[in-house]
């Protein structure tokens, strides 16, 4: 199992509060893609994660739990990445649920599982920006400066453009790719099919596809193909 | 000139706001302590921190600043320290101001010379409290998260306990550093002479010295062979 995500290009992130069919899980899982990731937005719960983790777990995928609530600490994932919403206006989200989760649970935590993401929410339309409160409205000279915020001031393993929903602009996400020197950029949004994927994955290093494992299962599956082989 | 912070013991902090006559400042330069700190909480310009700078650099000192604004920024100290206040309410001094500050100068940065400091504090009726929007009625429990975020999540080189203008609770402190793997931990406040510096040093990494300076020199001065030598 590659735990090294500098090695990853294709991540799939799966929905603990939506429906997948054990067929649909399983031909994610088996898909070839570097990891399977659990998180959403919204109406995750200890028991649907703690679920979806169980049936990932039969196959040999890599698992990690993206963590958006301290209700939602799960152990027995591969990983743990730790979210911080770099355009949020609240505190909280950048660093105020974070100290919550850690009063909690700091003297357990296994920290070599940690990774920070530093996040900027770029679709100001998306349930995400609206539950973080993200100042979408940014320019690429705001996202640079979080870039290397990310990068060398916060030292986060990931760098992670999130346009959910939306397909990004490419220039910009190669553009920031450049500026990164330690953070790995993950990019997410608007990858419904192989062409988006070829097109994301020349501008960044790993993509996720969520949505469209629940849209459109074989575009979806097609996505790795386009950048794994 | 040892720029190394993990072996400060003492560091003098000199406020570009404030006079101080040049007998004294080199006093300060001169009296062994590790580092001259320039940095304030209100009233720090460019020119009063350039004019500081040039006044510190007769002496062979290592000279750092913290820097507060953006419109402070001064080239040419040996190391400049980036303070994120944890326990604060207001994201932009979390990340907020850091953002605008590397939009500016995010692309001429030695970033080798760049430290970030994860502050908390601990004194709400202090200006530095004030000023930053910090929520300072934190339990022992709330020190330990920001300790264990500033360490493990943000990789700050220094985790920093501010109880500007008091003295603070000596066993909390020791108890965080503790807890720290990585980080140094740095305290200010409330050390008015030997005595203090003595028993902050036994608990912390390196102790800084501030306000002593301009109230008492001599206490000020005292303080560096109580736990220098």
């Amino acid at each position: 199992m590659n735990l090294d995500i500098k090695q990853w290009k294709h991540v799939f992130k799966l929905d603990p509060d939506r429906e997948l069919s054990d067929e649909a899980l399983e031909a994610v899982c088996i898909s070839g893609t570097d990891a399977v990731m659990v998180g959403g937005s919204s109406g995750v719960t200890f028991e649907n994660t703690v679920d979806l983790l169980a049936r990932v777990r039969r196959f040999e995928v890599p698992c990690v739990l993206e963590l958006s609530s301290k209700e939602a600490v799960v152990p027995g994932f591969d990983l743990f990445m730790i979210p911080m919403v770099l355009n949020s206006r609240n505190v909280d989200w950048v660093i105020g649920h974070h100290r919550e989760a850690l009063k909690e649970y700091g003297a357990l935590l296994d920290w070599d599982r940690l990774l920070t993401e530093g996040y900027v929410m770029l679709n100001g339309q998306s349930t995400a920006a609206r539950v973080t409160e993200a100042d979408a409205a940014v320019s690429v000279k705001d996202i640079e400066a979080y870039a290397r915020m990310a990068d060398r001031l916060l030292h986060c393993p990931i760098f992670y453009m999130e346009y959910s929903g939306v397909f990004g602009d490419m220039q910009t996400v190669a553009k920031v790719r450049g500026l990164l020197r330690q953070s790995r950029l993950f990019y997410g949004g608007g990858i419904a099919g192989p062409e988006q994927a070829s097109l994301a994955a020349a501008a960044c290093d790993t993509i996720v596809v969520g949505n469209a494992v629940y849209d459109d299962l074989e575009q979806a599956l097609a996505t790795v193909s386009a950048v794994k082989f």
